[in-house]
């Protein structure tokens, strides 16, 4: 047993005496899994009433002959063009009310009986056919589940799941306050879609209706959800135990993966970062992968070995930076390593996206000297990190309730973004060194000391009270403006700002202001100023502490950040828009009361996190994401796994540039 | 009598005991007049057989029972989702050429037979019922009528509107010049609604044919009041005296509210300037509101007391800029303050807009207490400014048509905006601190000394020659770059631009200049040198005296500002955008020639106005829009009707930043 | 015989008193080629059954009462209303999968069955009625064939050009690689038009299927091509040697115009520049379009006297300017020179557009005046340029085929542009004074010393073996990054980049490196250090010689710019994305290789081109660019045209701002 390496393998798109060479190449890098099958429904089922699995066969066969382990895709991604054709019912109606034709991927409408039926079947002979062979070791179901369609079935669909959510049209018209603007429902079937031929202006954030809108992005989630279950429950039925997964995107805003995650046997995901600079919001999506499955290992489902090819600007990855952010994954909790994809396509495209065989065939580039380097260190590592836990002792609370409610919002201000509240503070989080999990509002929240909830605008169920509770028992929460507005209907508390997070926070809020984003009000903390921008929530405490102040306009003088002791703990408030500096200073002193922190809290961009294995022995991966080397003391003693170089407390520990280390203690 | 004060109100959202709550809250504020109905067609109407009156019954009541006067909406602004489904011609097809379905508001097809019977006849219920009530002190017909509809009912509708214009298809094709580009119509059934789908390219005002979309733009202003007059006329049938009025939208570029003013028996405007430095902008379009109207006093119908929504930013008013807003209307003819709205909704797009009642529904906040604290000031003012007048000496000339067919023209630059010319005339004219008339063209200009005509692209009727009156006995005339361009159908004059204003600016132009925002064109005026930019004209002179000249490029040293002795007048012509320092020096010498100014032309941003009570008693409003405090000398004395203090000339004024002064002389 | 002048004459626009006026003022400005109806169809067919030709007939009949040629259009660039009422298939379906109705021009499907029925119906009716007409020496077909349509029709003719193209569904799915994606087509009517509603995403260069988009491309162009030759066939019907032709529009991306020039009998084109400091832009342009009929002379179609009106800003051209740029399309093949327009419209979308008689009609007017002196200029040249060739040494290629398949790439960079780098290269040339030829890659190569394939994406045929023949031959052979990456159907070449121009440039292509646009990576050239950006390939040499190396990122040291041996020649290969002054260094080296230089190769904007009348005279064409006169040495002696004076070799020649000079050696 060791972390798998491979990823995507088209040999479908190759004739096989390119498979040969494909196998030799698989041999230098030490593949071990290859993931097939993932666009070839048009090639297993060339019409409605005739499936042809020939290729797949010898797809299936010659890897296990090989000796590789199969992550076997049901191949429902994209559906053919006979299928479009035959049932175009299949295809989706856009958020502009246009039906599409056959084209692209990821374009069947989830509604659609004929897609449901279709795809199920597939799945179903897949299993039946391939689930006796050993060598497959995972089913992986549809791909990248994305998008959303408006047809009518998808209307009648939203009509069913909000029949069953409310529980009578009164319900309905309370949640979405239809009294406004003359929307009061009298029949199920006046709902339309909300789209840019009914509510919407300015494309999909800008809604008449909040609250209609928040509940077809729901349905949404929960009309692919249901696909997904769809073929699980059909592979389910000739194969027993081997797991089922779907490949997720991390922080994606179109599924809320917290519904989702609890269908899967493992989570995994694809990990294209923006830029290459992304080293803390890569460790968060991890984190939030990680949090999915309440801890459990996950898959690098796909990453680029080089390039990406679908932005408009596509760098290079440099030298060392796909095996550091390989073992970064690893680091946060991935038992697999995989890659999008092994061999290059022709044409289409994907054509320019990186892969471990490029169009000339070479085993003699940089990126496949990399791999294979990759390869046998992973061979070196063994079973080291198989089962490991992070031992966090801090949390972030994600929702991606919050994060549509906040984002279709009319008002404060459209500049004020989920992620980049989030993002920030989980950044002050990681450069402190701390093992982070980022978790749902409905995680358990007992085993953290600090809970930190950016920008939680819905409050729902009980999460109030248990975020009271932390701080009851010395906890520390900390939490936003825009935190505590909405109940889950999107609907305002009808009390003070914060809602609910009052009596925590010891603070009232009646007005805000927005400015735009060159406006900067300065907020002192302590000893030092730092820079507000976007939003500011004008606070009157109440019981709290001021712990910083805004400095400018007519609010000068009035808090900014709040402190409010709370049973044995604290709950602290953050009401402005703080740069990173602000932010990193407020969560030092929040981690200070802890005592936490990590080895090199002070060394910018040297990562560490720890991974606890099955065993107890704790794992630390130190990661040197600058392009210089660092030097640094060992906090802790033990052997590197990657060189079996034995390392003392106290001694220099030189990091070269990208470099990786990981101290088995 | 006094001022009116309080606004939009939608008790329906609530439950009743909340309201008792409310009208407490208004005893506070003194709240003495709310708008109700607006958007309540679903409530009262649940079907197309059923309207069911009862609660609006208890809303009236209750507010009669208060002692409040209601201004009663038609509640037409959004018709009910069932009304939609029953009747898919209602709902809108877009400039896209997209069938909308249920959603929105300001949202039925103004062509469609549907719409216009049921909307008349919930006019008419209205009116049958509450007409009698005597706190019933107004119609309110729709709301913000806007938007526009390219469906096959408009296109019919359309072509009878043209076959009423023109006298036959030869008439519409001169009008047109449709011999360019193949587009001879032979059939009034061949023409279609210029939209993306005919004649439209890179949106609304990039057409192949200006007439054809200069004339759909004047079809549609008249459709949508022809709704608005089928309820008018509804109501008619049994409120015989009650006013009737709709809220317009200031510079509304929509409709030409001028065509729409004699249908109203008074004028109500919505403000919501685009930022907090707008007071000048504000200004005009108070002026331009109540030229509507002949200068009869109209209403505030809607403001913020704190933030909007809509926007990407919305940033809160600082403290006293609501009370300094309000008064500045009252300046300048409103006779009611209203606001939207009394109660913050709960759900969806206006949930964070701001309201006198926020959530949490406290009267210690401290917008709350600035609406309590203006209520209080309105009760003391009492009736002192109802029914007084503006003494204006100076006209702008505004006109929807030149608007139009100035920024759907091809060439000569798109970055001409005719609202950025005609404010910048304004904010000289308003630094300078003389009251002005914004007129129509067809307005009476014989009282006027000078009447300044920015960028009027279209002239129509006689106006050249009420012009040249204007100048012959004395006055004088301003026009600028691209006016005179243009008849009424968008054909160019066949004669030396600027056309028919030729004569009395004794100038020809043969060619001109766009270029791109960054150049700049110095411009020598007196001993000034100022920027111009975007266009150039090139000034032939026939007879006018050169004021100013252009500076660089090969037309330096040729006219770019002139001035023209017309009988025993002047007319002067802008040829070069020049910015706000050059308009204003242009304009101090025209109101120079004239002795016109107000009493602190050189203090920035202290507006003055005067009204003329029908008494004939002169107030004159100070506004000091400094958020510091502004010290000046009195030019007239008088007593400040808000703190009864007595002023003599000559006497310090101190003014603290964003405060009022209302000095009864 | 000499050099046509006049322009786009639309006399139907008006009554016949005005035409009076304009022959007066064609004979002040010596016009004698006028263009006419070229948008007359309305006009000439007012309904199916009926053609009226009696206005046309007074137009040709008057313009040759009074000595003018014809060039006589078609009319079928914009279809009448009533056809479109009539037929409504005639209409196009847009990217977007919307409907058009009528509006517009260039707004006929190319498919409809009843466009091409009448339009060639109107061709050959014109054709029969007018072909005996002496004055009528050329005919112009439609109007700037532009535009796309995806309506069934077109969806219909793309599958049976596709099965023309292709041997069968096994040749299309192999060229389209449809394994990807899911995309085999297993019957024709499943493939679709790539548009938004199917392959694409973010616009029509962003596609799933390159080879469908490109594909798609390619039958847009010849269906339009189809619509040409129509109308040409139908003509030839009754005139047999009066030459056909359409107005090109230069560098314009949607046709593929060598496909289409073997079908004119002589290329012509509207010339509009982007901005007014185009020079070297047009120069190129000039150049292609010669090149479109190997080297033949091209009629300068349209140009503005004065300024456009679509732009957002529509400069006016500087004195001097329209004239200099006349001669400039005569020094590089033109033997017209015509305007659009001899009279401005007086309404539509072109009111604006600069026309040689304006709205004032005016013969006093700068622009008349110019127009007036160009023509008595051009009378003063007589026949001297007539038939002459361009003598050029370097071709630079240019392929239709390489600019849609980079610019609908994924990957690796959006921000490459192939005009852009096309224009780079000539750039450098025409600051050398260099002739330079454009070409296809079909093109006889034999000719040229130097020949340069910037961008060169795509190797059809055998243009890698001619290459290298040139090279073997001692020629040089320049191309850059992004060259020989796929083949005809957009497949990459599955050996190293640079594919089968590997052998040629002795490098090798691994990887390469997409940057931001603001990120810079210095190239050393020898002593001089330039900017690369947007696009780095890493180069392996095999066999080049290193000429520059980059000097940053972890690629510094490494080749960006190599020479290989070749034969008696040399392979140039530029791998980075050079600035301007790297691309000319490079191509310095290149013409030094080969001795060719202009005469001022170091005077900025000092243009020189060369032309070879059929008699072998050399007529050297010296244009002055610059707002500033120039002096320099005369460096071959001859007589100027222009003025009759004789120049010595070494004397020095003054050369006034925008100024021209043809000396006849």
């Amino acid at each position: 047993m060791k972390v798998r390496f491979g990823g995507d393998y088209n040999p479908e798109q190759w004739p096989e005496e390119v498979w040969t060479d494909d196998y030799r190449l698989f041999d230098t890098a030490r593949i071990d899994t290859v993931t097939v099958g993932v666009f070839d429904w048009a090639l297993t089922q060339p019409s409605e009433d005739v499936y042809d699995f020939s290729t797949l066969d010898r797809i299936v066969e010659r890897a296990a002959a090989e000796g590789r382990q199969v992550c076997l895709a049901t191949g429902t991604a994209a559906h053919p063009a006979w299928l479009a054709r035959a049932h175009p019912e299949i295809t989706r109606v856009d958020f502009e009310g246009r039906k599409h034709r056959f084209g692209g991927r990821h374009n069947s409408c989830p509604s659609s009986p004929v897609f449901r039926r279709l795809s199920a079947e597939m799945a179903r002979r897949r299993a039946a056919r391939y689930a006796g062979n050993p060598a497959v070791v995972a089913w992986h179901v549809g791909n990248e589940y994305s998008g959303a369609c408006y047809c009518d079935l998808c209307a009648a669909g939203f009509r069913d799941w909000l029949r069953k959510k409310y529980e009578g049209l009164d319900g309905l018209n309370a949640a979405w306050n239809t009294r406004f603007w003359s929307h009061t429902f009298y029949d199920w079937d006046e709902i339309e879609p909300p789209s840019a031929l009914t509510e919407h202006w300015r494309g999909p954030d800008h809604t008449a209706f909040q609250g209609i809108t928040l509940d077809y992005t729901r349905y949404m989630s929960d009309a692919m959800l249901t696909n997904y279950l769809d073929e699980k429950n059909a592979i389910r039925e000739s194969s027993v135990d081997v797991p089922v997964t779907t490949n997720f995107m991390g922080m994606f805003r179109g599924l809320d993966y917290h519904k989702w995650a609890p269908h899967l046997d493992f989570a995994s995901w694809d990990n294209y970062p923006p830029d290459d600079t992304s080293q803390a919001r890569m460790a968060f999506t991890h984190d939030l992968m990680r949090g999915l499955k309440d801890g459990q290992p996950f898959w690098l489902m796909e990453q680029t070995p080089s390039f990406t090819a679908c932005r408009d600007v596509n760098p290079l990855k440099r030298p060392g930076v796909m095996r550091l952010w390989s073992w970064q994954a690893v680091a946060h909790g991935a038992d697999a390593v995989l890659f999008f994809q092994m061999r290059a396509s022709r044409g289409a495209s994907e054509k320019y996206h990186g892969a471990v065989i490029g169009h000339s065939g070479r085993d003699d580039t940089r990126v496949f000297r990399e791999v294979a380097e990759l390869g046998a260190e992973l061979d070196t590592l063994g079973d080291a990190v198989l089962g490991a836990r992070t031992p966090a002792r801090v949390a972030i609370l994600f929702d991606w309730d919050s994060w549509w409610a906040l984002e279709i919002s009319d008002g404060p201000s459209r500049h004020v973004k989920y992620q980049s509240v989030v993002l920030a503070y989980h950044q002050a989080l990681w450069d402190a060194g701390v093992d982070v999990d980022a978790v749902s509002v409905t995680a358990d929240l007992s085993r953290y000391d600090v809970v930190v909830a950016p920008a939680l605008h819905m409050l729902k169920g009980d999460i109030a009270q248990r975020l009271e509770a932390v701080a009851a028992r010395g906890g520390t929460v900390v939490t936003t403006f825009l935190s505590g507005r909405v109940d889950e209907h999107d609907n305002a508390f009808l009390m003070d700002v914060p809602g609910p997070l009052g009596t925590l926070m010891g603070v009232r809020v009646d007005e805000w202001d927005a400015r735009a984003p060159e406006v900067i009000n300065p907020v002192r903390l302590g000893e030092l100023v730092v820079e507000s921008r976007l939003l500011f929530e004008l606070v009157i405490p109440q019981g709290a502490e001021v712990v910083g102040e805004y400095q400018s306009d007519f609010y000068a003088g009035t808090p900014a950040v709040t402190r409010n002791a709370y049973g044995d703990g604290e709950g602290w408030y953050v009401a402005a828009g703080l740069d990173q500096a602000g932010v990193s200073w407020v969560m030092r002193q929040v981690l200070d009361r802890h005592g936490l922190s990590g080895p090199y809290p002070d060394v910018p961009d040297l990562e560490t996190a720890t991974r606890v294995a099955p065993d107890g022995t704790r794992l630390l991966f130190l990661l040197n994401h600058n392009a210089v080397p660092v030097e640094v003391p060992a906090r802790v003693g033990g052997v590197d796994l990657l060189t079996g170089t034995r390392v003392e407390v106290g001694q220099p520990l030189s990091l070269a540039a990208r470099s990786v280390m990981i101290l088995r203690q």
